[in-house]
């Protein structure tokens, strides 16, 4: 099979190595993910007994254990892209060396079986993520061979997935299984990416191919084992979104992560292998999760119980499960159909997730983590007695999935801000920085000069090598309702193509572009049909999502009432929170001299009074005193 | 002891067999308790073996199964009470017989227990229910004793108490236990009046008394089994309120039935015995429930997790639990504390309750009932896939204590109605009947002619069987904000004494009082600290409170506003569920055109539309299309 020709891709992303933040948002993030994050979760990982895992001295370290050091890794790989390291590349090899010692002979690499009971290897797919953890550690060993060329860590597991090629498919004697928690479709995807070896792509293929048929191998699996497959705690395979084969499926279903690794892994095997049945699929399922699913932070999976989705507009604030994972997976997904088919709703809803729902997973200091991100909290709320849901950030967790990876999204979040294709530079998303992109091998080097995203006005510098034609493609965000395009002083009124303003002209050196991005305050409903948010609103300002704190406005936030018209004032404030911008304005509130303290209910209206608001970005939260929260707030339009 | 001169009830309550209910609520609900709902519960107590039980030929009987047969028979006697019943009485007469057969030679009986493994009776008294099923036994004995006359069933439970008496107390040899699931503590009052044997009485106090004392019982009882008591599922002992000593006990919390048996033990108790400790507990107690953590229905316990008391102010609508149970022993509570002080703040929770979060419990056609009492409702939500907290009312529960609850309360809801003193008689509670009242030994009849609850117009017609003087006290409910009281055609400004109009004269046969009771729509407002209920209004007229279902409002209930001003109109609708006053108006809603089905999230205000609305009482809904339900509908006030 050639690859190369079918491949289904409008644009590649441009990759985070030719990307330089230098604003003082993302730059700022991203030293504190190398200085705090990375070492606080090697510590972590070494405490817990995750990284001496690899001994194989160790009693049953956990299933899971295996994708946390490689996520580790891989953010880290991330960071040395950028910053080489001496000191963190050593604690990488030294963890590789212990690896590759563990390797067994065929090529089977996983601590939590090779430690506890190498006989039962490959007999519980659907619960046991021996397939997750491979395709995690692909991905560590895809990066950190990118990042400092070293092959050894990439060779492991490429042993490692010719073992498992060799040991799941269609042939005699082969496992026709697939993993319950999906990762490594999109993983190899990757090492095919750095090997070469299409076995390595067809293997994504058949995993994502064999998914959820009949006779269904979870159910032979379990009895194979001497398990009763009906009673699974989880119940139905839609849980894992294998209750039908992946073309056959139209809705999101169950557990967040796992469906947002397996739309990705369908992305990139439908561009990869030229396959437009697979996309589909996903566009159905896109809408199923954006226009139904969604919460305004870029959060999904309202439940803790499935740790995923419930039913259409069903998004409780309070009680919102929305983990840290699932809006880093979203990113993933988008990122995929946005370059698929340079659509920019999808760059929106990459956008939404980075700057609101991703970001509030980790503290501004970089030391503690949300695994959960609620809407609204109230501290007496049953939430804070669960390790998954406390509504203040936590050093760690046992299931400590989120941490490290919301460490190697913010290692490598350049990624996902051009896009380049034979003819066309695309910006997705606006700050200061500047790109190295590729147009048919032409460079041409972009600059921002922005405080994005507190201010709309981006001013770019473009400078090809030499001048030649191409298609300069600006994202007019799907929160900006008025755009202002300038090029080297003159106002232009561009083509729109799917969202981007295409600027398609002979490039020359020097040329410079002027963008400016309507950025009011925005009063933002949700569909009626959610019912938490009826006769509420969020505000927005550009892509920040407000949400209002007990700290700045007294408790009680339940009660405030934004009038529909009154004035609210945005404000960049330098010192609070690492430099944001606030919004201010009038409220009211009932009058507490109206309630004794006697009664629980009387007969309305209770007087009310105007009281000043104060509302900071949503991602910052949580970073000064602990207390109520809420991002939605009742209004009397 | 000398009970009776200790007595410290004010009042004692009407006998509900001195109580005709000639009305088209009450009344109705008693015959179609009698006619369709006990033999229903009966042919459940059959097929489910609650009855064959007793042969104790039955492997593992539940440990609940005895208290709801012994419910059930309580709910008969006071049906025959009222109207002997020949073929129902058999019935509870070959139950009776199979309990006497199995009752041990010392007087225990427990079908689990015998049944399964006599030797381990009494061993785990936290978990097991074996007082509690002896309670709900006696109560059941008391009321076909007083029904019938016929003593066997009381005898068999007098027996029983006294094996009871002998097995635990603070004598050598004796257990220092009590039920993890209080009831025999009041039962053993009730019992106390039926036999007048004094140990009865004293037991209950024992009881009450030894209940959270350290060293702590349930510890030594489970360690004695060879279980860690730190593992116990519900964590702390507050879940049965054996955390603390009664009488440092100052806050409800656990389990809302648990607690409500306990209290209602207390004041009996307290009562009979003189205690006024208990009582200032108890005052305590009742604060924390009434003014923090009663909704508006007179629903309890919010919590699924642990059927019971969370936090201050925590009054989720949609997850909200309310047993049905709980709301009854809210009523059983407030009555004793009503009759302990003649305040009428108490009658006013019993009158919330009864009309509205015990009486959802029950269908109109007698046949189906709530467990968990919601406030509001969305038909795809995760509570309507769990038995005890569907949203449409079920034909039995495993564990059934609910639907024999309310046959007992609906059969006996006369005794909630009046009181009598020596020198007093009070109306609690209005509805078109006649009662005999021993105002110390002169008898007095009242007969009321009235609409009520859908009027506030109410004729008493006093006949003392001849002239003497007394007062006549008529509760003004607490939600009634003007009354007029007219006496033989004149309009009298009566004192009025802890909320009753204290109507003190020398009464003849035939005088005429007139209560006007003003009974206007009301929007009701939850206290600021409720937050889910913040911006939202109910609507109340009387003690009714009312709901908007999606038969009558369409759905998308969420997002009506009422407006703060808009009139209201209040009907009697004689043929719709089966007679009630409905309210309807203007509301508005956001315009669907607004929305096209291609956003979740989007600028507002979005133009709104107005509406009719109509809202049917509460206690009668999910009676027709199942749909969305709510009571707290938002207002722009």
């Amino acid at each position: 099979m050639s690859t190369a020709t079918k491949n289904l891709f409008a644009l590649s992303p441009t990759p985070f190595t030719h990307v330089k933040l230098e604003d003082r948002f993302w730059k700022v993030r991203q030293e504190v993910n190398r200085q705090v994050t990375l070492p606080i979760q090697y510590a972590q990982c070494k405490t817990t007994g995750r990284l001496d895992a690899w001994t194989l001295k160790k009693a049953h370290p956990h299933i899971f254990w295996d994708s946390d050091v490689a996520k580790w890794i891989e953010a880290v790989a991330y960071s040395l892209a950028a910053t080489r390291d001496a000191r963190l590349e050593r604690k990488v090899d030294a963890v590789i060396g212990l690896m590759a010692k563990a390797q067994a002979p065929d090529g089977y690499l996983n601590t939590h079986y090779l430690s506890t009971d190498p006989a039962k290897r490959w007999t519980n797919l659907r619960d046991n993520h021996e397939l997750y953890c491979a395709g995690h550690l692909m991905e560590g060993a895809v990066a950190y061979y990118q990042a400092t060329g070293k092959r050894t860590f990439l060779d492991i597991m490429a042993r490692y997935a010719d073992h498992i090629d060799a040991t799941f498919g269609r042939k005699p004697g082969q496992k026709r299984g697939y993993c319950g928690h999906e990762e490594i479709e999109l993983a190899l995807v990757k090492l095919h990416g750095a090997t070469g070896n299409p076995r390595h792509l067809q293997l994504a293929r058949y995993f994502v191919d064999e998914r959820g048929r009949q006779p269904h191998y979870f159910d032979a699996e379990a009895k194979a084992r001497g398990d009763d497959p009906r009673k699974w705690h989880f119940k139905g395979y839609d849980y894992c979104q294998a209750h039908l084969p992946v073309r056959d499926q139209t809705e999101v279903t169950g557990h967040a992560v796992r469906a947002m690794y397996l739309y990705t892994g369908m992305a990139d095997v439908a561009g990869a292998t030229g396959d437009p049945t697979l996309i589909r699929a996903l566009e159905k399922i896109w809408t199923s999760v954006h226009v139904k699913r969604l919460y305004i932070t870029g959060g999904i999976g309202p439940s803790a119980s499935n740790e995923g989705f419930t039913f259409e507009y069903d998004l409780p604030n309070e009680t919102a499960y929305a983990e840290t994972c699932a809006a880093i997976g979203l990113v993933f997904w988008n990122q995929r159909m946005l370059n698929l088919n340079g659509d920019s709703r999808y760059a929106d809803e990459i956008e939404r997730a980075l700057y609101n729902g991703v970001l509030s997973g980790v503290s501004l200091d970089g030391s503690r983590f949300f695994y959960a991100n609620p809407l609204a909290t109230w501290p007496q709320m049953d939430r804070n007695a669960h390790e998954y849901t406390m509504a203040t950030r936590q050093a760690w967790f046992g299931c400590a999935c989120c941490p490290p990876n919301i460490a190697r999204l913010i290692a490598s979040v350049g990624q996902y801000f051009y896009s380049q294709s034979p003819n066309a530079a695309y910006i997705h998303l606006y700050a200061q920085g500047s790109a190295s992109l590729s147009l048919g091998g032409r460079q041409v080097s972009l600059t921002q000069t922005t405080a994005f995203p507190w201010s709309g006005n981006i001013r770019i510098a473009v400078h090809p090598e030499k001048p030649f034609a191409f298609t300069l493609a600006l994202r007019i965000p799907g929160w900006c309702r008025s755009a202002i395009i300038k090029v080297n002083g003159r106002i232009i009124r561009p083509r729109i193509v799917r969202g981007y303003a295409a600027l398609k002209r002979i490039w020359n050196r020097g040329d410079r572009v002027e963008l400016v991005l309507a950025m009011p305050v925005e009063r933002i409903e949700a569909h009626p049909s959610v019912r938490m948010d009826c006769g509420s609103v969020a505000l927005q300002r550009g892509p920040i999502v407000y949400c209002l704190e007990a700290v700045d406005n007294g408790s009680h936030l339940c009660d405030l009432i934004l009038p529909a018209s009154s004035p609210i004032t945005a404000r960049f404030e330098p010192s609070l929170l690492g430099g944001v911008t606030t919004l201010s304005g009038k409220a009211t509130r009932r009058d507490p001299a109206g309630w004794t303290g006697r009664h629980l209910y009387q007969s309305g209206p209770t007087r009310r009074k105007t009281v000043a608001f104060k509302a900071v970005p949503y991602y910052a939260w949580d970073n000064r005193t602990p207390g109520e929260m809420q991002i939605w707030t009742r209004s009397n339009a």
